[in-house]
This record gives structure tokens, sequence and C-alpha cells, in this order.
């Protein structure tokens, strides 16, 4: 997956923290790749962020550009440029982002505690901000692309930097057709002249024959509402952007533990034996939230739970749980075998099969942390009789020779009593022998990766424990990575970036993972249409509707950790 | 096992204590066995301890007495006779008593803290002293014989306990047969009258017929110096008791840890199939110590390392980690199943093979923990040019399905650098493939059962890891009993004691178990016996000699956590 080499870089920075040289400083000196290039940095290239006003660029993507910028990951050619529609000096825009990251960056903190807001300087900042360039454009606006062109050749020569363009579409998918014809028309996606230096294909180039292609598109969820409108609109990208030049974010795939998942099984003799149907009883992956739609009523309201969160993200988890071993970790091995988890999956296509596996639920008022909370028919941006669902839970399996019979569990949701996001596989019970014939209460071994927000993993065991209630006892054996100290680890978006711009395709989902699930989804959602809900049907700060217990309990089951 | 009721009579104490009540009065208000009898508390019964006057009496069997006092698991009328050669009032015997557990039990710690020794009076003191009596003996005397029963039937007559007596021969093994003898012929060892109430054959009864057999017998090893002098001592001991009435005691199968080894085993999913020659790459089991010879000189000189530690605790562990699943948890059951190891051990017949499997050590002078200390030759009551190994490693397979070509590697010694008693089970090496490919440091996975001093499980796996030298790295999950607070779980003698008073023989060692154990170890010591070892070969508070990490390094593995 060539993290290695983003590791590499870490490892060089410690070091030179440890002999007390500047970090950046030990990074410059080993730069091998072309003048002020660092060891271990991504190529140059130019980012280009359209959104750069909105909320997903300033609480994420700025701060992770300026994490990497930090690690001494970011090429010292790479430029910024944000796009957007309202008048901004490039002053304001810098200040504005200094603001930002002054607030969202994990590696600020100290810096606040240090002085008080909006004097401080931030580390590094000044060559930070440096790279960053703000461009007005009205999206629909064709004219205004030939101008951003020629603003970008501007920049891309005095920087030194060659043609090697990101646009990273941080807006709403309506216009992703619209900016990407623009793009094409105005002539933006031109191949680099000249042709691409090594650099270019750098890291990646093994893991994928065009993966080095430039320029790449960058675009975030939500992809679509349904198959037919995801397809449209993959087909107006596509017009611009060959597919492996796109980089579709589902940002769960950059968590750490998402992708400790692989390791976890792949890189430990004892579990990969019995990670099958003959060892596993079942598989939960639960994603829950407390909170309600906060500012996103408008679009969530259109949305629901199953688009929002079980077409992509739970989805992307079932995948990755159950794939085969893939023939290596390059990026077309790895999402070659997720697709086939996709294409295993047993569709509920008829409304009694979706009623019989799925179940929605929308929120009353209620109590969550001690506070009243108000229903969700009541949150801002919300219709008052809205039959949209802000809890989904369902039982899916996987038909092949790995998985077949085996339930997975899925329950996503918001405003629920409990913030977590966790894959537990539950192990089979052992036959009532020996010690599950005399102590009947003996709990099943569990394995549970917590994704967040504890990041960690679980292990349940039974054992012998004296001075306790029972002789045998469930015991607790776990590794958590943010636990204790204030956890520094890099952002999902600083991982994603730099894969971008390293053309490492492996945690971004390819355009048949996007449909598969959403022909999984679509007659689930179509069932759903067809009836009216009781809604709301669970109160704020519960565990869901009592229909998602009864789910499990028809098997004999029940959530963890509920 | 029966264990049940031992932790049932725990939990009832729990209870008592949380609504208030004494719990000795719950557990009597509970009783249901007799007059007077507690719930969950062993039949009553004489204990008659030989050698009450030694070390084994006073540090182990009084404060471990005294535990089972304390939790309610001794029958009111239970009484304890001490026999000795000297001369001593029944006060004398239970004002010594009082100091000794005062010293060494682990219930008595608060009490000591709160008050000054000596001045403090332990809690249900009187109730436990009331118990003890002391009898003057000379081992040798068969008048002296005639004179104790008279002393018993008196006491027995008088508690009300019946005849069910226990003789704990905690004395030197050249006693076994003049003290059994004179048992038997003194007529102590007649079969109680009236007929065993149902009380006496209650919980073992069910696993094993005769379990349920009084008098019974319990002794300490060494039990012989080889196979022939083990032999004989056993026929003398069974001109006087059925085996079925034998306890050989081998104290570390009461570990809380080493019966965890069962229980880790055979109550969870996921190790039992990987738990064989398809997953494991090795065993080593180490049971090593920072003391020297300490007041044991006299004793050790003679023995070793192989006979003293080899011959029993290790092969026991041996036989508790290699063992098939036994049919059920019973007494029979459970020491079948650990023959069946002994049995399937290959054997290191001529001195050759010993050479090339075995490694025997000696300390010399060295530091431990700061401290100049001497080597072997100078401890007191140990010959000047003495020959005896002070620690001995060797290599051993066990020839059946499920365990064939997987080495077990065994490793004890005196004066070394660290104390543990440790299992440690190596998983395979992925073959190199995918992380393995990329990473190659990646550490094997390992799960250690930790059994002394610190208890617990340890279980090594590979996660990713940010922020550290590289992207993967061995990660330890692991519970630990005994860590952070004070652990105050019942020491390995109560459970033995509580043993054998209810006829529960699982945790003793068998007379097929102890021949065998001597006929895999006789030719190993026979070849020693053959050549002049280069002793001293190690330092004190070194990891051993050399030969032990080379008899390893030429499999391509390194002792663990060396």
């Amino acid at each position: 997956m060539g993290l290695q080499q983003m590791e590499q870089s870490r490892i060089m920075r410690a070091e030179a923290g440890r002999t007390g040289q500047d970090a950046g400083a030990a990074a410059n000196a080993a730069a091998n790749e072309g003048p002020g290039a660092a060891a271990g940095a991504a190529p140059p290239c130019t980012v280009v962020i359209f959104g750069a006003t909105g909320d997903l660029a300033q609480r994420k993507l700025f701060p992770a550009l300026y994490g990497l910028h930090r690690d001494g990951l970011l090429d010292p050619r790479t430029q910024v440029v944000g796009v957007g529609r309202r008048e901004k000096t490039p002053e304001q825009f810098r200040c504005e982002l200094q603001e930002y990251v002054w607030r969202f960056s994990r590696l600020a903190a100290p810096a606040r505690q240090a002085q008080s807001p909006g004097v401080g300087v931030l580390p590094q900042w000044e060559d930070f901000a440096r790279r960053f360039h703000y461009f007005r454009l009205e999206m629909h606006d064709a004219e205004g692309y030939g101008r951003l062109q020629s603003f970008l050749e501007e920049l891309e020569q005095a920087a030194g930097v060659g043609r090697r363009r990101i646009f990273y579409l941080a807006v709403m998918p309506d216009l992703f057709g619209i900016v990407t014809g623009n793009l094409r028309q105005a002539g933006l996606l031109e191949a680099p002249t000249p042709a691409p230096d090594p650099a270019a294909a750098h890291g990646a180039g093994k893991a994928n024959g065009t993966a080095g292609l430039w320029p790449r598109l960058v675009i975030e969820k939500p992809f679509g509402y349904d198959l037919e409108s995801a397809a449209r609109l993959n087909r107006e990208i596509r017009q611009a952007f060959p597919e492996d030049a796109i980089y579709r974010i589902d940002h769960y795939l950059g968590k750490e533990m998402t992708q400790n998942i692989s390791v976890i099984r792949f890189a430990n003799t004892i579990f990969e034996p019995v990670w099958n149907r003959n060892y596993i009883d079942h598989i939960q992956i639960m994603s829950t939230e407390t909170v309600g739609v906060e500012n996103r009523g408008e679009y969530y309201d259109r949305a629901g739970a199953l688009r929002d969160m079980v077409q992509n993200h739970m989805l992307q988890l079932v995948a990755l749980v159950a794939m085969e071993p893939p023939s290596s970790l390059e990026s077309e091995a790895v999402r070659d075998e997720k697709v086939k988890i996709l294409r295993s999956l047993v569709r509920w296509q008829t409304p009694r099969e979706v009623a019989r596996n799925a179940v929605r639920g929308q929120y009353g008022p209620g109590r969550v942390a001690g506070q009243d909370v108000p229903g969700y028919r009541s949150e801002p941006e919300v219709r008052p009789d809205s039959r949209t669902e802000t809890f989904a839970a369902m039982r899916l399996f996987v038909d092949n020779f790995r998985w077949a019979d085996v339930p997975f569990y899925l329950r996503t949701g918001k405003r629920l009593g409990y913030k977590a996001t966790e894959i537990a596989i539950q192990f089979k019970q052992l036959p009532r022998i020996l010690y599950f014939h005399d102590y009947g209460g003996l709990q099943p071994n569990r394995l549970v990766i917590r994704i967040q927000p504890v990041e960690g993993v679980y292990f349940q065991i039974n054992a012998k424990q004296t001075g306790t209630q029972t002789e045998m006892m469930p015991v607790a054996m776990d590794f958590c990575r943010n636990c204790g100290t204030t956890a520094n680890s890099p952002e999902a978006y600083e991982r994603l970036l730099f894969d971008v711009m390293r053309g490492d395709a492996t945690l971004f989902t390819r355009w048949d993972e996007v449909s598969l699930a959403w022909e999984f989804v679509d007659p689930i959602a179509r069932a759903w249409e067809q009836t009216t809900p009781d809604f709301p049907n669970y109160p704020a700060g519960s565990w869901g509707p009592e229909a998602a217990r009864n789910l499990l309990h028809q098997d004999g089951r029940s959530w963890w950790p509920e």
C-alpha cells in the first residue's frame, strides 16, 4: 500500500527530533526527488478545492493539509487553491484558514494552550500559509474556468510545481457534473506538458499502471440517491475523468482502525484459521451517534440513515471484514476482493423480505446525557411530517463458502444512548461439554475492533477467576490506541489526501463498489417508501426501536454491548 | 471438578458481607449436612500432620488452613493434630501456630498493619486455634502410634467428627514407609465405624467410585530419586493405603493459573482449533528463580534441577498444555489424558541424544539485584566440588497426532536474572505474503500463560500502529489477575487441602504419572552422571549457560522473553 513511505518519513522526523535537528530541515536534507522535495513527501502538485468556504474544507481538509505539512509529507512546491463563490482577498482567505486550523487541527492544541487565541502563531505557519491561494468562481460560469486555467498555469510556473492537478469537489453532488464538464471544456484537464516526470507515478506506480494519471478528481459522498442517480452522476464525471483518476472518498476507510481490520486478519496466524463460518457465530457492525442531525437537517432529511451510513460506510466495513485475503496489498487487488463481497450479498428484494430483515426508526424527543432534546421532526430544516429514518438495522448474509449462513447484523442511528463504531466478531459457543457443561453462563469469545471514538481491539475470553461470583468469567484483553494520553494520530483525511497525491487508490471506493452497494440498498429503500412508518418509534437517548432488538432475539442473539 | 461448590461458598460469604451478616453465621444458618456443618464446607475430618514443626507445615499448611477457616470452608467439627518429635504443650503449639499464621497468611496482612505484631488478634482466631492439637511422637516408635490412636479416638468422639482421617506426611520421604507401616499396624487406618455417611463421599463421589475412601494419605515431593526408589516408596505406602486414597501433592497444580491452562483451552472457541501442530511453532515452559538454594542446600545438592523441577512441576505443565480434551472434568478423566502425554514423550536414551537435547548448568558467583552473591559450591550444606545441576534446559517432543515435530522447550534454574513461571505458546509465522512480505520484522503471535509471580494471560498480536517506527507492530493484550491491588486469592495449598478433604484427586498426581515422569528423566540423569560437567558454567544473575541459548539457536529460535 506504500504506507511504509509515509511512516519512514515520520521516523525520520522522530529521529530528527531526537537528535535535536529541525524535522523539516532533516527531511529537506534527505531530499532526493528534485529541488526542495522532501524524502517521503508526496510528489509536488496543486490541490484545487471547490467549496473552499464550506464546512468540509474548513473543518477537515485545511487541518489535514496542515498535519501533512507539519509531518513533512507535502512537497515544498505543493500549492493549494481554494475556489469559492464569495469575494475574498488572499489575505482574508489565509486569515480564515488560520482560524480553522487553529480550531480543528490535532496539532494546534498545544500552541493554543500556550498562547491566547488569535495572537499566537502556529508552528511553521508562514511556510504553510504561503501555499494557499483563493480563486473566486461561480461554478456555473463557464468563462470563469478559463480564468482559473490562467491562474493555475501562472501559479504552477511560479512554484515550479508542474501540471499535476488534484480537483477536490467539496460541493453538493448536483454540481459534480457541472464542474467537471466546465473543467474539461476550459482545457484544465489537458495532460501535463512536458510528459509526467518519474516522480509523478512514484510509489503507487506499482499498484496500478494508470494510477499515476493526472489530473485527479476527488469527490465526497453522497454519491447519488439511488443506483440510477449515482450512475448518472458517474457518467457525468466520467466524461471528464477516467475511472483510474477518480478518488471517491469514504472517510471511514481513512480511519486508523479501519485499516487495522486487514492487519489484524492478515498479519496474525491465529485469526485467519477461525475467520469463517466454522468458528464464527455472527458479526455485528454498529455505528451509532448520540448527536442529532445538527446543521445538516436539509441534507439528512433527503438521505436518511440507509443512504447516509449503510450504503457507504457500513457496507465498506462488511467488505473489509468479510473479504478473502487479497493476492497483494495493492489497490486493485484489495478492491477486487471487496467487490466480490458486495456481489455476494443476499439482496432483500420483496417488501416481505425487507420487513423480515430490516428495521427503521426515527427518534422522538428524549434525553441525551441528562439534557432534554427535541424529536427529529422538530429539528431545523427537517419536514415536520418527515418519514426519513434516523435509525436502520438489518440482518444480511454473504453468500460464499466462507460466510454462508453467518448473519451480519448492522445497526446505525442518530440520537442513541452510546456513540461508537465497532465491529464485534462473535465466535460460536463451544458444545456443552466440560466447562460449558458445568458453567452454563459462559460467554462466547468476542473480538471487537473499535474504530471510534475508542480505537483499539477488545478480545473477550473465558478464564478462571477466583473471588468472583462464578468460577468462570469472561475476561477482556484489550489494547487501546487512543486511551490515556491525548491521541495525536493522523486524521482520516490526512491519510486520504496523502494517498490521492501519491496516486494510491486502495482506500477509495471504485465505481463497481458504489454501484453494487446501491443495488443492495435500493430495494430496501423502495420497500420502505411503500409503507408509512409509525414514526417516531424510539426516544432520543435510547438503544433504538424495539423492533431492532427483536431482529436479533428472533435468532436467539442480542446486540453487543447493549 | 466440584470447584463450583467452593465458589458457591465464597459467594455466600460475599453476600453475607453485603447484607451486613457475619459470614460464618450465614454459612452456619445455611447448614444442611449435619449439626454445625457449613454449606459448601468440606466434610468434617481430622487432619493429622506429621512434621508439624517443620517448614512446610509452618509456612504453608497452617496459613492455608486458616484461609479455609476464614472462608467458611472448614466444617466446624474439623480438627487438626500436629505430630512432632519435640515436647510441646497445646498452648505452646497454638502460640507458635499464631506466630506462623501471622507471618505467612495472605489474610493476616491488614490485621498486621493495624496493630503491632504479637499483640493483635487475628479475626476468628479463637475458633480457629481451638481446632488445633499437638501430639508428641518419635516416628520410629511403634508404640507411640497406639497412643496416637487413643488420642485421635478421644478427639473424634469429643468433636463429633467421626473417623475421617487425613494423614499428611510433611516429613522426609525416608520416613513415608515407616510412618504408614506404623499407622497400619497400630490400627489407625481401620475403616471408619459406623459406615461412612453420605457426606463423606460427597462432591467428588461422582468423579470416582472410590474417591470417598477414608483414611487418606497426603505426601509431598520428592517422591523418589529415580524410578526405582520411587517404586519402592510407592510399594511401601501402598501396603497401607490403596492408590485412590493417596494424594501426591504437586503444588504447581494448585496454583490458580495452572488450573487456568485447561480453562483457557477448553472454555474458549478460538484457541482449541489452533492448538496443534498445524498452527503452533513451538512451546516454551520456563520456571526460573532468582534465589539460590537458601536453606535447602542439603536436599538440593542430592536432587538438582532435573529432579527438583523437571520431573514433577515442569512435566506436569507439559501434560496440561498438551493433553487432549478429557471426556469430562472429573479426576480420572483428566489424569488419564495427562498420562497419555507422559507416555507419548520421546525419551532421550543414549548419552548422545541427551547431549543433543538437554543442557545442564551450575551457577558461579555473580550479581543478583545489585548484590554480590556466592556461587553454588559456596552455598551452605553444598559439597564444595558438587556436580549437581542448578539449571536444566531441554528440547522434548510429544509424539502424537497433535504435537508431532513441535518442540517443547523447558528451562528452569536457580540464581537467574528473572523470576517467572510462564508457558509461551508461539504460533507459526504466516507465509511471507501481504503484510509479512512488506514488513519483514513482524513478530509471530504468542500466547503466554503467566503462572507466577505475575498471574495472567498475555497475548501478542500484530496491529497497525501509527507514530511508531514501523507501520506494523506487535501489540500486547493481557489481563493480569494479581497486578494492581494486592492479590488475595487462595494459596495453592488451600485449594489442595480442600480437595483432599472433599476427596477430589484431580489436582494430585497418580502413580502412573509419577512413574512415567521418572522414566523420562532417568536416562537424562544417568547420562549426566557419566560425564564430568564443566561447572560452574553460568554466573548468578545471568540467563543461564550459553549452551541453553544454542539449544534454541540451532533450531532458528530463541528463548522468550530473553
